[in-house]
């Protein structure tokens, strides 16, 4: 029954996350699309409307011959003067909030969450100011139109959700792995959301964030990210009842030759994500050394600047979503003269000055200090970039029609469909950014429902991904992490060669089993902060007994001082008294006081019942990658260097960070070792 | 640059892999679907032309007025007579290569790929044999109309594949984790091309196959299911230029009240799998009791049965592909008049006939000692229910148009389309039978294309999950698994609350670090067929000093005996000799002669360059959990029981199984132990 009731709790803990994401998606999202139009006019009927609701009874798409909507001015300069006025606004306002209210709220987050799934902590960047934070800023920053997306501050703010409102139940509160579960959870909800793609959403949660992957989590993933996307649905806050913002139907088939074309998408993938990793590195040096201090400053100066280059030009004057699904459209039924003949090389021109500018926009903007994604830029990029080679492709079909590979076009049918271009260009542009590829796959996928291209999206990203392993970069969320020096071990293994005992501590501060006074206690913890002590027998063997926490060894003292008088030099031990070796307690606050009471005999404190009999140990000559492995899968926070029942050493994924990084052996990232296959 | 040509190494033989499996998925479907139209006629332009064709040039859909396709009879009962005869035929062909050729070719296979992936040798049953009689014998039993898929049996020929191809490269024939990810890989492969589904097929394998998750893994397993893909669309062998049998858009969008009607599929998905599993299993007991040699004679009963009782029912005597593409249909440019209003009660008749027929069909034939899977027979019934449903809820529509829940309904358009419904029904069957969720999403979406279902998609299947759960089943494999005893434990991790050494083996047969002769070691080796040895000090304190293999030893001795005279009497030491530690040799074949030259000294045989000095050792006091996690996700074969450096124990996991089996200890599979949330 009590399980029963366990699960029960589970379910609702992960509905009511899933529910709370949806709801704060959908807020986000209508107050983003107000204050976008806010930068263009205002609406008479009532300044709450933006665009759409004010001209809502007007049917049809051409939403300008709307009366109740007034633009700003009618001259043209004036209005692209108040857009950029607007912008800086928005930028001012979002960075001051952050810089005054939650630092921790700037940036994606995404780098910082894949630590915390890890098993590190990071006070308050869960927390809810941070949520709070973030919540009203990114439409802030959006509205700004800074080239920055809003996936990645979506996810964390889906996390923040998730680790909100698992500590309100006693049972997660107190685990920390029910916890990681429900924030990987949150963050397949927060891409759900965001894209309003849910598959995408658990996929991005197994192939990015997991550390330990289980089914049980994935199918959490899938209720959480489920849940949150039925909420929004129903909230509906774009009215159209789609989820998504752009959908296409390609009716037209692709052809084997075009794979050709496609491999020039996949390197420029390849080669963006390399390129913007590099960059943005750079710039996120020249920041911290430089601009620390100015964020705001910085933030009002980007956000004035794209708006200034980029109110001229028509693929980066509108929103990036709005642009893409432009961009991704089929020229039947065209309304936005795309498509012409006439024009196509004067818009090839403003795609590539598109791409470019955008490029150069993303590099300085990611890691400024305000809520800052990099999927929906990043995809943005890549459908420039490949609108623009779509054209050229026809363009040459249209010059030799029948000419070497077009000869397999049927004449009938347009043969060569430059939206496909756009919307697989987008796929490799994310997908040489983050470095993932299934999700990407699924998320286009749900992004558009275009079926009949899965295989050369597939194709594209096999290109991006041998481009990206052969340039020997990891994606973004991974660079960020080691650029921030977070404790952090990569998914893969690495081939070190060496033994544990090269890696391990070897100066330990131990407790012996007996012997001990309260006095020796409260000395060994004021002389170190270490974690946690290993225990060992008194017989100058240095026999492992077991471990116990810092954090629990303060604990126990404390308590038993409430329950018993405790001077210097009380006797304590941490000698198992026999059969009970399973009461291993933890520092559970309802304990009965009891277990103190008895545990405090006339010989002084006995302190077994909290020591772990039984922690993780290895032997010396235990490989390094071992070890890694060990820390990876059973996820423990040190492991004991055990020869022969005598304690050596002891290790914790900082030493093995602090080795990969000050040894600097033969680390060449190859290709096999990324996983490159 | 070695690594390079290993990486490259690696691309290769995963290409390889996937061409072949999408060459030979490409014969299978064009032979199967020419013997499929040999029960019903012939073609006089050529026998070896299936109906299609056969009547290619003939323009439109309705192939019956072809003049080159020749029924066998024009009279309708004779025609049944051939259909039943030729399915007889069939039958007894397939299941007599199956008997006499490779027992392993009968069944799904996916159980024991399983196994063999979680670790576990199963001689031959990934051998050529296997592959050979299972791919000639598929097309046959398909052909013969029996209630079985062809899925499994696609995932169990293409691991063959995969195996077969990596043992042709020495470095992944010598690694058995290479080899394990190549036959991941080619898992996926296996499903991508049975279903057209890549991603789908990569899912598979991370939800159902694949123990250990990793990201390399999932790349490979995306690359292989790409090439197979691709293969497979490049052979075109339906040349409808379509990777799927059936593609349905729905323009139309679901009504939020219709959750509740999901609800009743969902529900039918779970009672559906947990009904099948309990009686299927019933079979088998009774299959296994009184049938076991007369495999043949029931697999032709079967198909005599299946052919008799189908024939008369339209749902059951097409192929279930085609009946499911027929369900899956909006009722636009209906072909089939199964929309009509004035005929919708008899066609529901005949669909509950057909969804009870089929249930108990596949009751009976799945595990029949031919190439049978699951997965096609669960979707069809999952169809015909679901459409059955559709239609119920279609008349309720039209007979209170206005009243309740269908106020909602837009009375412009059509309100409720059935072939959703069937749409749904079929991935709840597929869910309820399999226990896998995330895939059948992606699955029935690529198989489909229908985006704008994925919300409900996910709603039955949460459903479908839930009712599995609470009934306590799980998947068919696995139950299949536990029911044929494989040494397999499940993915979810158990409370036992005992300790490792309420299960370890205490009778140990161990070798002493010296002092041990030849005539020793064989007289160990012959009393015991134990896969490995614990060696110990020689002092009597029986410290842990290492472990050998079984295979390793006698390999060893082998070779001692070629390179120099070695008698009952020479002495025997497995100590090390200082620094080299690491020089933990396998059996490479090629290893330099020299080694064992230098091994052997004057004073005896030195084995310790072969013995592994670090094996996992655990305490006695660690709970069994832990242990099982350790077997689970570090993957060793044993792990030693070491108490302060003095062996006590050593524990397999069929050690734990047994236990697991015997104590019948409180194991409720409760709903948070399934994973259920």
């Amino acid at each position: 029954a009590r399980r029963a009731i366990h699960a029960g709790q589970s379910w609702f803990v992960v509905s009511l996350v899933g529910v709370c994401i949806g709801l704060n998606a959908a807020i986000i999202s209508i107050v983003t699309e107000w204050l976008s139009d806010l930068k263009m006019g205002y609406c008479s009927d009532g300044w709450w409307l933006d665009q759409n609701f004010c001209c809502w009874e007007i049917e049809g798409g051409d939403t300008d011959v709307c009366d109740s909507w007034h633009p700003w001015s009618t001259v043209s300069t004036a209005r692209g003067f108040v857009y950029t006025a607007f912008a800086g606004t928005f930028a001012f306002v979002a960075a001051h909030l952050v810089r005054s209210l939650a630092k921790y709220a700037a940036g994606s987050g995404i780098s910082e969450i894949k630590c915390i799934l890890a098993g590190f902590t990071m006070q308050g960047f869960l927390g809810f100011t941070t949520f709070f934070v973030k919540s009203i800023t990114l439409p802030l920053v959006i509205a700004s139109g800074l080239s920055v997306g809003k996936e990645g501050p979506s996810v964390h703010v889906a996390c923040c959700i998730g680790y909100f409102v698992a500590t309100m139940f006693k049972r997660f509160a107190q685990s920390e792995g029910k916890m990681r579960e429900v924030v990987t959870a949150a963050s397949a909800a927060g891409v759900a959301v965001a894209f309003g793609s849910p598959i995408g959403g658990v996929l991005f949660s197994i192939e990015e964030m997991s550390h330990a992957f289980s089914i049980r989590t994935m199918w959490r993933s899938f209720f959480c990210a489920l849940m949150a996307t039925v909420t929004l649905a129903a909230m509906n806050p774009f009215r159209t009842g789609k989820l998504v913002l752009f959908q296409v139907t390609y009716d037209r088939d692709w052809h084997f030759f075009e794979i050709i074309f496609f491999v020039i998408l996949g390197i420029f993938g390849g080669l963006y994500g390399a390129l913007v990793i590099k960059f943005n590195l750079q710039v996120a040096t020249f920041r911290r050394k430089y601009l620390a201090k100015h964020g705001v400053a910085e933030a009002v100066f980007l956000a004035l600047i794209t708006a200034l280059i980029g109110y001229p030009n028509r693929f980066l004057r509108i929103d990036m979503t709005e642009s893409m699904a432009v961009l991704f459209r089929e020229c039947d039924g065209d309304v936005d003269n795309i498509c012409e003949t006439a024009t196509q090389w004067r818009i090839a021109n403003s795609l590539i000055l598109a791409t470019v500018i955008r490029i150069i926009l993303v590099i300085l903007s990611y890691g400024a200090k305000v809520p800052a994604g990099i999927f929906v830029p990043s995809m943005a990029i890549g459908a420039t970039f490949g609108r623009t080679v779509g054209i050229i492709v026809r363009a040459m079909y249209r010059t030799y029609p029948q000419s070497g590979i077009f000869a397999w076009c049927d004449p009938n049918v347009p043969c060569i469909t430059p939206g496909t271009y756009a919307f697989l260009g987008a796929a490799a542009a994310l997908s040489g950014i983050m470095r993932i590829t299934v999700t990407v796959v699924v998320i286009m996928f749900e992004l558009t429902g275009a079926l009949t291209y899965i295989l050369p999206t597939m194709i594209v990203l096999l290109v991006t991904k041998a481009v990206g392993d052969m340039l020997g970069v990891n994606g973004i969320a991974d660079e960020m992490i080691r650029f921030n020096g977070f404790p952090f071990l990569e998914k893969e293994d690495h081939a070190f060669g060496v033994d544990v005992s090269a890696v391990m501590k070897h100066e330990l501060h131990v407790l012996t089993e007996t012997g001990m006074m309260v006095q020796d206690i409260e000395r060994v913890l004021a002389a170190t902060d270490v974690k946690g002590f290993p225990i060992v027998s008194t017989d100058g063997f240095r026999t492992l007994i077991g471990y116990i926490g810092r954090t629990e060894l303060l604990f126990v003292l404390e308590r038993f001082r409430k329950v018993r008088e405790v001077n210097d030099e009380t006797p304590c031990s941490f000698k198992s008294s026999g059969a009970g070796g399973h009461q291993h307690l933890g520092m559970d606050e309802d304990a009965n006081a009891n277990v103190f009471e008895s545990a405090s005999s006339s010989e002084g404190l006995q302190f077994w019942p909290w020591v772990n009999q039984t922690p993780m140990t290895v032997s010396p000559q235990l490989p390094l990658e071992i070890v890694m492995q060990l820390f990876k899968r059973m996820g423990p926070r040190v492991i004991l260097v055990e020869d022969h029942g005598m304690l050596t050493g002891l290790v914790t994924v900082k030493d093995v960070l602090t080795f990969i990084a000050t040894e600097k052996f033969d680390h060449d990232p190859s290709f096999e070792e990324r996983g490159g296959l």
